[in-house]
This record gives C-alpha cells, structure tokens and sequence, in this order.
C-alpha cells in the first residue's frame, strides 16, 4: 500500500465538510487503510484549547489569533500528525495550514509572508499528499450553514469575509494545483463523493 | 518630562525581580511618572490563559510554546502596551521578548531565527527605552527561588537549562548595550536600587 498519506479537507463554512470527511474516513476504511481521524484548530488538549478560545472571545488580534493556531499546529504535528504517519497510520485533517491562508490571510488581510515563514518553520518539509477543497458561492454556504443553527464566531462575519476566505482558497488551488483539488461543492452529493473518491483511489493506487 | 517610555524586566529565577519591580514603580511614582505595570505571559485575558496553559499542560512542543509566547505579546502590545504609550503612560513590563530569546532561545535551545522574525513582525519598530537585566549566578537565584516553595513547570527544569537562560541574557545584554543594563543582582538590594534608580532618572531627565 506504500507509505502512509497526509489528506487534508478544507473550505469555508457550509460546505459540506463534515459528511464529506466521514465519507473519506468510510472509503480508506473499506480499502483497509489504518487512518487517525483529526482536525484544526484541535486535535490536541492544547489546541482544543485554541479552539475554544478563538470561538469564544471577541476580541483577538488579527496576529495573535494567527500566532495561536499555529501554536497548535506545531503542537498536532509533534504530537499527533508526525507520530501517525510514522507509524503507518494515514492522517485525514480537517483543516490545515490553507486555512490559515485563507481566514487570517484572506479574510483578515493578514500579510502572507508570516504565514508563509511559519509554515516552512514548523512543518519542515512536511505537506499534505492531497487536500480536498470543497467549494461553493459564499451565499450557498452561509445558508446551509445557518440552516445547522451556526453562530460562532467565525460564522458571524459578514459576507464580505467569506467572500475573502473564499478567494485566497482558490488562489491556494491554482498556486498549488497537484495537491490542491477543487471540487464543486454545489453539486449532488453523489457526483461530490464519486470525484472525492477518484481522487483518495489514486493515492492508494499510484 | 518628554514621550512616554517603555521599561522591561528581565532575569533568572530568583534575581529579585518582583521587589525590584516594586522600587521601580515606587520610584517612578515619585517622580510624578504615570505608569501601566504588567507582565508576559500576561497582562490581557489571552495572555493569561497562555500562562495557565503553559503551567498546567505537561509536554509543550517548544515551537508551539514559542508561538503561544508571541500570541499573547501580540495580544499585549496591541490591547495594553501601546494604547498606553500612545496616550502618554509608561509601561513596566515584567518579562518581554528578551524573556523568549533566553527561555525558549537558549533554554530550550530554539533556532533564535524564528524568534527574530517574529520579534521584527509583532514589535514593528517597538523596541523597549530600557531594559533592565538582574543578573546572579544560576544557583543562588534557584536557592532564593527554592526558599519561595516555588515549583511550577519553568522552576522545575534542571540547573543547565536556567545556566543556558542566564548565558543567553548575557549574550544579550552584551549584543545591546544600550538598551540593555546588566544588574549584579548578587548584591545586597541598596546597592541594587542604587544602581536601577540611575539608570531610571537618566531616562527622566535624558
């Protein structure tokens, strides 16, 4: 089966990511790949943590908010991520370092370039072998999303916002088009779960 | 009495920085000084919970306590540090990034490269006026330390960490003369005050 896979799922809010991350875990688990299963902000006690912290207080500073995430990513990776892969198991994330680029970079108009050094610090050559990007218009997100009830904090933000994170996501695809798969989103589940699917086989079967 | 100043703290365990930190603002408020005091990790609600964290949860990864420390100064410099500057109070600050080169630098032996691009990006320019090094040997400030029944996580570590924090200031202190003044902290506390209220009065009348 090879060496073990780093996936990561990203998108904005509404997506679909959570049934489509249970459809992934569902496909590898059929194909008998031995998967640890985790997600960003969290993953850890630490980055739980961050988690609970960002979602809950009103007012971060746009760089200490991107300072603590990426305080729990190195926590996940040292802890969690790195400790997987090498021993075999395949890692699915929900949420990676493109999120960082595309809520604190494009959403808050962070300067990239600090995203770009702390990536290179603290992932040290490591990148996802395939991220999914699930992607809708905003406004068909956002109103799944409030059709679930969501009123976090980052699904408070307005329109604009989104609108944002959306962008600096498909820019991350175009940049990054072998490891970045952009998938219609918008479509019936089906035809989403058939591309997801063609995708995760050609990593098991290279 | 010229544009409101920026004074840190820094040292080992041990060295007396809390009662020197108390004849400072004695000090200054004696000569009239309006003055915020406060600390790192600290000093807003996120940088004490990054505080809490850092002394409760066991295992670290030492880039992400690094990235945890520069959160909260992030948060710190934009909600405290600054505000007060700019609306013409001095800051006493217990700790600053100093405390990063010499704890996580030399302590926990991080390359002290993201350290200074980090320092370059959340300062933007902010350098403290003064800062104010109480230096003693490792082992007497351990034992003073000890005589406090201190024990929490940075306490705790072994007697080469804390002569790694101590070299590490000293390099400091060496590479910014200027601005940073080694104290012998090794000597009775008049002599100690003697010396720190100099240094305080030639910012007050440069």
């Amino acid at each position: 089966m090879g060496r073990a896979r780093f996936i990561t799922l990203e998108g904005g809010e509404g997506v679909g990511k959570t049934t489509n991350l249970e459809f992934v875990e569902r496909h590898l688990a059929l194909r008998g790949v031995r998967f640890v299963r985790t997600r960003e902000p969290g993953g850890t006690r630490l980055g739980e943590a961050v988690r609970d912290w960002l979602l809950g207080f009103e007012a971060v500073a746009p760089e200490a908010e991107l300072l603590l995430l990426f305080a729990a990513r190195a926590q996940h990776l040292d802890t969690v991520i790195r400790p997987a892969l090498r021993s075999g198991q395949w890692v699915i994330c929900d949420r990676f370092t493109d999120a960082s680029y595309a809520y604190q970079g494009g959403g808050r108009g962070l300067d990239p370039q600090p995203i770009a050094f702390l990536e290179r610090w603290i992932q040290d050559g490591l990148e996802p072998d395939l991220t999914l990007l699930l992607d809708a218009p905003v406004e068909v997100g956002l109103e799944r999303a409030r059709g679930r009830g969501r009123t976090d904090r980052f699904e408070a933000e307005a329109l604009p916002f989104f609108a944002r994170v959306r962008d600096a996501y498909l820019e991350r695809a175009a940049r990054f088009p072998n490891r970045i798969k952009r998938i219609d989103a918008a479509r019936p589940l089906p035809e989403v779960r058939a591309e997801i699917a063609r995708y995760l086989d050609a990593l098991l079967d290279p």
